[in-house]
Formats: structure tokens, sequence, C-alpha cells
């Protein structure tokens, strides 16, 4: 899918709050995170690297040991294994992240909702 | 670098016109790209998958054989090896672009500017 409308793809929602739309390719996914005010991914980590920028509104990321609020235009990279943790602080809030290599726990969610051609 | 102050990064400038900030990790590199009005990223193609996000302005993109223009927030992923322009149309226009792997031609400007710690 070179161009994507995002618009069309199912968002799934991993937690409360939170509404993630994740189109991928061979080495990186695309995830389109929506949050609303006060939703909360919880302290996590994974193998996969996550760079991102923040596109909306705040969010209070944090990367390791460092908390930090992120305005728009924020750009992050998340290094693997790597524990982080983000709030939609004073408004909702849009993410784009990029994972590489590709979850593949989120495509075989994403599998669910587009057919296979 | 988790956390990124684009503004502190050195800008190189591939072609005229357009102005690109390269931050990288382990399996991704971000390409912050500003694009003056009329800027040309000409047709080309490289091994590294190609992700990315409009985030200001209008770019007509070509992605192999098909060409759309795109506004703030249109998606994309470029596969690997496949041919591709884009064209900063009516102003001027910023793209978050994500490459993995790292580009290494890219990293070894980058380095260039960032003194190795």
């Amino acid at each position: 899918m070179p161009f994507i409308d995002i618009s069309t793809i199912q968002a799934i929602e991993p937690v409360p709050g939170c509404r993630m739309r994740t189109p991928y390719g061979e080495n990186l996914m695309l995830s389109y995170l929506e949050m609303d005010e006060g939703a909360v991914v919880p302290l996590h980590d994974h193998p996969h690297e996550q760079g991102g920028i923040l596109l909306k509104g705040q969010v209070e990321l944090t990367i390791g040991d460092e908390t930090r609020i992120c305005e728009a235009g924020s750009l992050f990279i998340i290094p693997p294994n790597t524990p982080h943790k983000a709030v939609a602080v004073n408004g909702p809030a849009v993410v784009l992240d990029v994972f590489s290599p590709v979850r593949e726990d989120y495509a075989e969610l994403f599998n669910k909702y587009i057919p296979q051609v």
C-alpha cells in the first residue's frame, strides 16, 4: 500500500482510550495512534526499535529513566528493549509511531480486519 | 538520542531547496525534510524501505507508476527498490520520512556534523 488512506484502516484499541492503525511493509510498521485525554500506554518494552513524532496535542513520554512533556513536532527514537510509557495530557493527542522490524503482534491483529488479496 | 530536538541537528541539502535532518538508531532513520515551493526530489530508488507522513503543505508524490497530490496527514510506504519522486507544490512543505534499514549514505553525512561521544 504505497499511498495510505488512514481513514480506511480499521482501528484496534490496545488499551482504553487509544486507537491505533498500523499499516506496514517489509521492514517497518507505521502506527497512527489517537489518544483520548488522560489515556495511558503503560510502561512496556519490546525488541523492536520505535521512532516517531507527536502530531497533535501533548504527551508525557517516558523513555528509560527520563520523562518529558512532548509537544506537536517532537521526535523520538526508543532503542530496542527500552521501557517506555505515554500519557496524553491537557487534551487528546495523536502520535505517529514507527516500528522496525514490523511488530508481529500488531500485524496479526491488522490482518483480522484487512482481507488478504 | 531518545528525545530529539530537531532544531539542534545540522541540516544537509541533498538537492536544491531541500533541507534534511536525519537522526537514526539501529534499525530506522528519521528524515525531517523541509522543501521550498517547487523543490524537487528527483526520481530515484534505493534498497531501503521508506515510510512517512506529510506534515505541512502539499507534495506531488510519485511512487512507481502512480502520482498523487498529498496533503498534511497523508501517509505512505514505499517498498524497497521502487522508483519515487517528490515535488513541493502550492507552497513549501515538510515531510517526515523513515528509512529502514538506516541509510548508510545519510548516516555518513550526519556524522560529519555531530561529534562522536
